[in-house]
């Protein structure tokens, strides 16, 4: 059965890249503040980086600062990552980053919204409102999600970090741990993996040995600090997958984004084989 | 100087009311499943129900599942809301359930989204992402948020009710009170709420006692079980204020949405008067 898993393994060994390319249409990078330029600066840069892209990230809130132009852009992004997809003979998977989190008959609309009216493969959820606000996302196996779990920011001590106390247990753990073995159990139908910042490596291989085979989204290397290296070798699996490393800003502001999507796909590879 | 809640109890005050009403546009409650028919489905609940609201809360994932479009409808709701208030002579406070939640360059982009480009008053947020992830919604002391604390559906058991063990402290307390005394602290500017649904109100009683003075949002009375009566008696600050009942369904789907406006108003009313 094909899930959405299975679906990006296929790709990642189609490209040999874990890379994910984020599509931030972050005003200040743009030409001018426009839906027009936001949708130009993503469209170059899906053009040249999908060779070397595991995946696609466009991040929900800087299309929707434009309103429903940009909500408009964002749909013709995605539409230009399939076209890219097909004319490479490979389907790339496309993440929503939107971090979206409701009760389940609202939850039902955002899954709506991003699996039908959007047409993406993945999404990024809060867990904070518990299993029946993930259930409408994950009916389908070909359609996944990625759940906050340890995030790259400094603010994510604030709850994250709180050790908490699972009833029937007296042991401790850290509410990261929590939401991973929560992770675990929602991953019936192989479609559910968790958001773990790249920034935290000895929290990351924490994670990693509580949750052997989660995919993990790896945020925060290059502009928030996070070291790549450091990274891979505390998040990746046994088998060198199970880790996406999304890079927006590393790959956009490059005098050569094309070339600097392929030295960080190189430089992946490099660093799992030497692992 | 005004902030967001002094803006909202003027509005209480004007309107001897704590009901908030919710637009839910529904696939399921409109005439056709069309932005056109969201727009419409809004415009007539609010020119219905303005005398009686205290607030207005747009659910975004309606609007979002019929992309742009749904987009484009949701603010020209929040026009309509604009004109009914000028028409009143009292503006009407309009917060937006977004539950969104992003590290703090990304959160800059949805406030941009809220505050700006729709011109809403107030969002509810998610906590998981900790302090760094509000702040740039609550600079302006008159855009406010409501953080989610104890939510009015069963998975909220997952992670809000879990104990945590407070750093410096051997005393463990549920994550939604230690979620509700972070909002006390950050509350700084008199514009952060909490999101506590009337489904629980033992527990909104013991949330109520950790914070005496902030004011609540609290989903659930009606389509999901929880009663008025009980809710009011277990979340009304001592002035007889800091509660927000969103009705949504109670009222949309009533014969007569005006008449059910007025009626939940003035059973508010009542129950207050008895406390």
């Amino acid at each position: 059965m094909e899930t959405f898993f299975t679906l990006l393994e296929k790709r990642v060994d189609d490209c040999s890249s874990l890379l994910c390319v984020g599509l931030d249409p972050h005003v200040s990078d743009l030409k001018e503040p426009s839906p027009a330029s936001a949708l130009d600066f993503c469209l170059t840069l899906v053009r040249e980086t999908a060779p070397y892209a595991a995946a696609f990230k466009p991040n929900a809130a800087f299309f929707e600062a434009f309103g429903a132009e940009g909500w408009a852009a964002l749909k013709q992004v995605i539409e230009a990552i399939r076209e890219e997809g097909a004319r490479l003979g490979s389907r790339i998977p496309i993440i929503l980053d939107a971090k979206r989190g409701d009760i389940a008959s609202t939850a039902e609309a955002y899954a709506k919204s991003a699996f039908e009216n959007l047409g993406v493969d993945c999404i990024t959820l809060s867990p904070y409102l518990g299993k029946d606000s993930i259930e409408p996302f994950i009916q389908n196996p070909e359609k996944g999600v990625f759940l906050l779990c340890k995030t790259s920011n400094a603010g994510s001590m604030d709850l994250q970090n709180l050790l908490v106390m699972p009833m029937g247990s007296d042991m401790p753990m850290p509410l990261y741990i929590y939401v991973a073995k929560l992770a675990e159990q929602w991953n019936e139908k192989n479609n559910v993996g968790l958001v773990v910042g790249a920034t935290h490596p000895q929290i990351m291989e924490m994670i990693r040995a509580a949750v052997p085979d989660l995919w993990f989204l790896s945020p925060g290397v290059g502009a928030q600090g996070g070291e790549l290296e450091l990274a891979l070798k505390s998040g990746l699996r046994a088998d060198g997958k199970g880790m996406l490393i999304p890079i927006s800003r590393g790959i956009s502001r490059a005098e050569n984004p094309k070339l600097a999507a392929a030295e960080i796909r190189d430089h992946i590879l490099y660093i799992k084989h030497q692992k």
